[in-house]
């Protein structure tokens, strides 16, 4: 009855145990496979606790069989203090019963299903043959962007750009033994951005920023727009969501709220991607439209991974009980928990009372 | 940088390690406190999935320092998998960063803020002197109710009810220790009802159930209706509701939707709480008249639980550290994460894969 728990080793073992591009494979495929049974489930925009230093966030869903809900915060300062700006963790539950059958970090999972949510998407939305990407941000997602792409859809060659040099010198350092990755740092968004077939980008600013502006566009440019996830957080000009030919997202009641097509009218026409994976709606539908997929992350995509990690760590032996939920003889009697505990000392110095009954 | 977790167990020690009264009040006392600050809150109903077996929530609160949520489900027919009706865990973060504090078990908690919560009412809204209370439905709550109402306002007669017999046997059998608290079962609603100075209703079942009917009322009397909690899910009668001189709630926009009053229209007057904590709002006015607390549990005291539960574990050197959230060098850079993590070998045969680098 016990409540198995990853941390974030063991997501990094799974990887690892598993290689890299099989493990990548293996979640698109389960995430894929999940948003085209997408009226099955029971889906509702996250919730949100603003702040003045950052937002708190729970995401849950639930088809028949299982539940899922994702806590994760975004604090962009958290690096002054020594702590990711996103961390979190997850909890999948049996529908039939409520027992929480896994508790998960998520924080490292969070890199690794966001980048593939974004290849899930551009596999359908880029142009055929597409080569070069353009990274806009090269925060803690950098990577996990850089490696989707070339690993699942053949991106070739990246060019970077961030505020922070060193931010863009840290990706290259981690993706040197990756040799048939060609990385090139970049002076400006503008000159990241110029010639490239895919652009995505990951800032962590919380502000009504533009780093994407309508003049960058090329025909034929596939816009992945991540860092935009929370309402006054956008990345994209309005200009460029006129621009594109279609928006693509993944639940539209979130992403009217939180991503970049905040800044339009509440009718601003979009496409939700799972009707594109459904063969319901069209994606891309020639070589010279721009298209743009408004990525803010959607609760789903975590029931997918949860689902994988889950699956992962009993095929390797992985993950450590918790008992989150008490063991009844009789279910009706909670309160033997209470009575049946032993006054055990604890280890400060207290005195211990008479036991319940007594009190 | 770790969590702080707490077992059943440990919930169980800090109760007997402070003493059940003492422990009782000072879980009312920070309930209160923190009920008196209400307009400090960032405050939502909570989300529900509801099945054919039940719901389970996400029940989140925040002000300026803390952020807490709880997940809960309610499975009335979890007893025949052995398995409580209602399983819970919360968590504690800090707003300013988003680091989870804090993980608990919730079951037992729940059972005992649920109580105290009541108690908290009904020190407003019961006539002064009250000394007995029928208690109806007594499953996992019962013993709670019980012992909050003797402890912490003096009821020192209960008389019990509840369809199965088993449930009222178990109730007198766990409080036989206490003898000051003269236990009664009776045969029916009605008779455990009358002359009652507080009715209290705790009942599992999912149905639009009428547990308490007009014609049970006396004059003077205060209804604790804690079972009705869900859509679908009530205990009273609402000509219970219209008798009523007042009807107080804990958040109207959740009690709403949730409630016994989920029956009434959507302007049916009612009284927060904690506006009668105030003084902004009157609670009983005279000794005649009838009040009801429809309860259906809110977020806040769960928070206040929450945080007198991390003082506890603090002050006795309870709770064991889960690393929930990866401890970077770099905090921008969680791809250290995966690369750094060595090769271990899994339990299951596996063949292990060159590291990332080489992927």
């Amino acid at each position: 009855m016990s409540t198995t728990v990853l941390r974030t080793q063991d997501i990094a073992r799974i990887v690892h145990a598993t290689g890299l591009r099989p493990f990548l494979e293996r979640l698109l495929a389960t995430m894929e496979a999940d948003f085209r049974r997408w009226p099955e489930f029971d889906k509702s925009p996250r919730s949100a606790a603003h702040s003045a230093s950052g937002v708190i966030e729970l995401m849950p869903i639930a088809d028949a069989t299982l539940y899922a809900f994702k806590y994760v915060n975004g604090h962009p300062l958290n690096h002054l203090r020594q702590l990711p700006t996103v961390m979190a963790f997850g909890v999948l539950a049996e529908v039939a019963t409520g027992l929480p059958l896994l508790l998960s970090e998520m924080t490292l999972t969070t890199a690794l299903r966001t980048a593939v949510a974004s290849v899930m998407a551009a596999r359908r939305l880029a142009r055929p043959g597409s080569r070069t990407m353009a990274l806009i941000g090269n925060g803690a997602q950098g990577e996990f962007q850089a490696l989707a792409f070339h690993l699942l859809m053949g991106i070739d060659e990246i060019r970077l750009y961030d505020l922070d040099a060193e931010a863009n010198a840290k990706l290259i350092r981690n993706l040197r033994a990756c040799p048939a990755l060609k990385l090139r740092a970049c002076a400006s968004t503008a000159e990241a951005v110029r010639g490239a077939d895919i652009v995505t980008t990951a800032t962590a600013d919380k502000t009504l920023a533009t780093i994407i502006t309508p003049e960058m566009l090329e025909p034929g440019m596939h816009v992945n727009g991540v860092g935009g996830d929370c309402p006054g957080k956008t990345e994209l000009h309005r200009g460029v969501l006129e621009r594109a030919a279609r928006v693509f997202v993944e639940y539209a009641p979130q992403t009217r709220i939180e991503g970049d097509i905040q800044q339009m009218p509440a009718d601003f026409p979009v496409t939700e991607l799972w009707r594109v994976l459904r063969g319901e709606a069209p994606g891309r539908s020639d070589e010279r439209e721009i298209t743009v997929f408004d990525s803010v992350g959607f609760a789903l995509e975590d029931f997918s991974a949860l689902r994988l990690l889950r699956d992962c760590a009993l095929e390797l032996g992985l993950g450590e009980p918790l008992a989150l939920v008490p063991e009844l003889d009789d279910p009706k009697n909670l309160f033997g928990q209470l009575s049946a505990e032993p006054l055990r000392p604890a280890k400060a110095p207290v005195t211990p009372r008479p036991s319940v009954q007594a009190a």
